[in-house]
């Protein structure tokens, strides 16, 4: 088990990371009842094993079930996890454990960080997806039917469990929208890590033990980075959403859950690599080689039908930005990120629809 | 306007202390829209106002009504808000103003502190109770059908603006309600603001100016001091629950609202300098002071007629203490608090039922 380090002040914490850290986990608590908040489909894989660790060491688990999916950041979910802290008889010390992808840890955290003004909480990511980006970091939302992810807070966890086994069972598909993300991270920061996603790119695919491990501990490092010296996304934590802005204009217009988060921000890092390049940030060959690493891993590259002005629309009706000019995360090359400020329309009339 | 400052590194602010000003409020915002949250009555009386001194500043003020009282501290008024301040048009820097009691400041604290993530809010109490207690210190909460305030975060405002005109139209309990707060600061902290309750009675009964000025602003620099040493409420601040354990129960055990906050405050205040008197804690003589005070002002101090196990159970459970020693606020004389371990049924034995 290794540990990497959010430097925060007294909000600081670690990240384990390892395999089968699961079934080694109570050790790390120090109290005598936590709740872990999971879905169906992860409790039936995973809860057993942290079941037993807690029992081991004297822990009692209390296990709260919401459904799967998006559908369940809502606020009659949110109430429901409320009622279900109260029948646990929940303490202000005791730990809220969320194990699942990024929808239990979002709406775990928001419930942790509002419930008794705050309770401790533990993220345990079991998608990669989760493990690289939203596990880290404190962003914790739920949706309002006017936005995903409009009501939230930025709380951060107590210490953050990656165990890698956990992506064994992972379906292909959450496999891949999760090394998007990775690919990001080295596309914006880490040339070793890009060079890497290149070279042993079969290694990956196979989900070998340390392909996984280099590329998550790397993503981490990246994440972690920049996360202490922007908690609250004032500047710098921004180039983390390089290939989002056009990344959450295709899920939301394709309709969330449509298309999958990484792979709408495959599509996004390409509009953004292709700005890049027509805007004469970025070399030829550069570009290509990020364009050609994101269809060997199978990404489609396509942006969905839709005109100019729905993107520049939906864009800025999404940073809010009523024609003004917002910050676009563009690339100077492998590991090199550059902010812009433009108006969306200019930014939507380099690209060919 | 005279200033008292929040001192919490980079989320301090001050308190702005004065007569008017409301009349004279657009000055202080640097954006060209607000959102105002408030209640009917308070709409009624103090809206106009602040709208023209902030349409002076070239300011556009969207209004949000919600109910009045504690029953709009749920969720659904919540819900309500949120979508309100959608239709508004609420970008990541529009500032929520508070104007009213201490619901509408919880509430909208609430609202502002998880709206995107957190947006600026800024506290205009209009109640006695709100304007030396509540809208200070960043306490922030919604009800759940368990627990009054289960439900919140610490999210400070940007500033405090303290009308004490405002104070001029409330009615006559809810202005002794706030008063208890005040004697419950000459008390823990402030012996020369004790003195001038007893020797100012009158003064401060016909609700005059300088009066007002004076105790406000006395109660406040309190406030501030302990808050800006405990943020969010790991030791020391614990000392602004004097009176507030059995004030709690009280309320609880009669039913939220059928007694003001500050009247069971006073029954609590009065039940913990009993307690502090024969555990040997507190002179005769500054116990009778203490009691005179609080009866002189029309408080009355008898406990509502339920059993001892019922406090005791009450308590336990707002506590979440099952049968555990908690820390209870006591008095070693007037200005002197004291904190002592205790089990709340070895506390109820004490009191004289």
């Amino acid at each position: 088990m290794e540990e990497i380090k959010v430097n925060l002040g007294e909000r600081s914490y670690p990240i384990y990371v390892g395999f089968g850290i699961l079934d080694d986990i109570g050790g790390l608590f120090n109290q005598r009842k936590v709740c872990v908040l999971t879905n169906p489909v992860v409790d039936s894989l995973c809860f057993e094993r942290l079941e037993k660790s807690m029992g081991d060491a004297g822990i009692e688990v209390k296990k709260i079930v919401v459904p799967d999916g998006e559908g369940s950041k809502g606020f009659d979910t949110l109430c429901g996890v409320y009622d279900s802290l109260v029948t646990a008889g929940t303490a202000r010390s005791t730990p809220l454990l969320t194990l699942g992808g990024g929808v239990i840890g979002d709406l775990g955290g928001f419930a942790a960080g509002t419930f008794m003004r705050g309770i401790p909480y533990v993220q345990i990511p079991t998608t990669l997806l989760s493990q690289v980006d939203s596990s880290v970091g404190g962003k914790t939302a739920v949706n309002h039917p006017s936005g995903k992810n409009l009501i939230g807070l930025f709380y951060q966890p107590k210490f953050v469990i990656i165990d890698i086994d956990t992506l064994k069972t992972l379906p292909e598909e959450e496999f891949l929208s999760g090394l998007a993300e990775v690919i990001k991270y080295g596309i914006i920061s880490d040339r070793k890590l890009f060079d890497y996603l290149e070279s042993e790119r079969e290694k990956v695919m196979k989900r070998e033990g340390g392909a996984l491990k280099y590329i998550i501990k790397s993503s981490l490092k990246i994440k972690a980075n920049i996360v202490s010296r922007d908690e609250r996304e004032a500047g710098l934590r921004a180039v983390l959403n390089f290939g989002h802005t056009f990344g959450h204009a295709v899920e939301n217009l394709t309709g969330y859950g449509a298309i999958k988060h990484g792979m709408a921000v495959a599509k996004g890092m390409a509009v953004s690599i292709g700005i890049s390049s027509k805007m004469g940030l970025l070399s030829e060959s550069e570009g290509v080689r990020m364009l050609n690493l994101l269809e060997d891993y199978g990404f489609d590259l396509s942006l969905p039908g839709f005109s100019r002005g729905e993107y520049e629309d939906v864009i800025n009706y999404d940073k809010k930005a009523s024609g003004e000019a917002i910050n676009f995360v563009l690339t100077e090359g492998i590991g090199c990120v550059s902010l812009k400020k433009k108006r969306v329309a200019d930014i939507v009339d380099i690209i060919e629809f």
